[in-house]
């Protein structure tokens, strides 16, 4: 998994281990009140995805009560960094975990001209990553607006 | 909209009014603590939809804050009504909305043989609407599990 910013100090990484296909289709932004912030390497849609600070959860309605406010919280706060940033038509929030059992949540910028519109983003095309500059600047102006460092 | 149970006496319908699309898609099953719920007319996966009380909201990071514990609520006992009677593999948790703007939170119980596995079930499949005895029977013990009458 690659870190933001790049050249991170050693030792900066994730609280909690994360499923090996988050690892791979993502890039970790920091922490939040309660979850791990990632970007999705997806270049079509400005894509966050949250992974509660919790091990072995599968479902959003097993997430114990003590978390509930500061994901709720978090999930603002990203939904808030996006529409800030982005002006999106619409934001899609969304737990599935079909493939990833790890519980995660993804939170989506949409756009009426986005490739997938008006589908959900899954499964619609395979991820367009992002160009190395382009990465960069994604990662930093994102981690500005949530204010993780 | 119809509505259940079917001979519901007159007067007896959703406290806000609904998307025409989610009135034509859904039957109205009645009220939680702060959404109402409908059921998807979808025999191939059980499908809950939870609309909250509040006109004009878009997305989910824009629900008043006192409705927000309430809301919570709901999608957990919306999940557990799903969880307790069919045994699902993983439930889905989503507020999409491209299509429908009014804020809508869908809970779909989801089987590793079900007829989208493991994709999202939107767009997989147009809906197969539930024989009249499945749905009353399908209602019946939802309403039951949700405690609404």
């Amino acid at each position: 998994m690659r870190f933001y910013p790049f050249d991170r100090a050693a030792g900066k990484s994730p609280d909690i281990d994360l499923h090996p296909q988050l690892a791979r289709d993502c890039l970790w932004l920091g922490r939040l009140a309660a979850c791990q912030v990632l970007l999705m390497n997806d270049s079509r849609y400005p894509w966050l995805i949250l992974v509660p600070n919790q091990e072995g959860l599968a479902d959003f309605d097993l997430l114990p009560e003590a978390l509930v406010p500061m994901v709720w919280d978090d999930i603002r706060q990203a939904s808030q960094a996006l529409r800030t940033l982005f002006q999106p038509d619409k934001l899609n929030v969304a737990a599935l975990g079909n493939v990833v059992p790890q519980l995660h949540i993804h939170v989506i910028a949409r756009f009426q001209q986005d490739a997938a519109w008006p589908r959900p983003v899954w499964g619609c095309h395979p991820p367009l990553p992002y160009a190395e500059r382009a990465l960069r600047e994604q990662t930093a102006r994102l981690c500005a607006a949530l204010g993780v460092t």
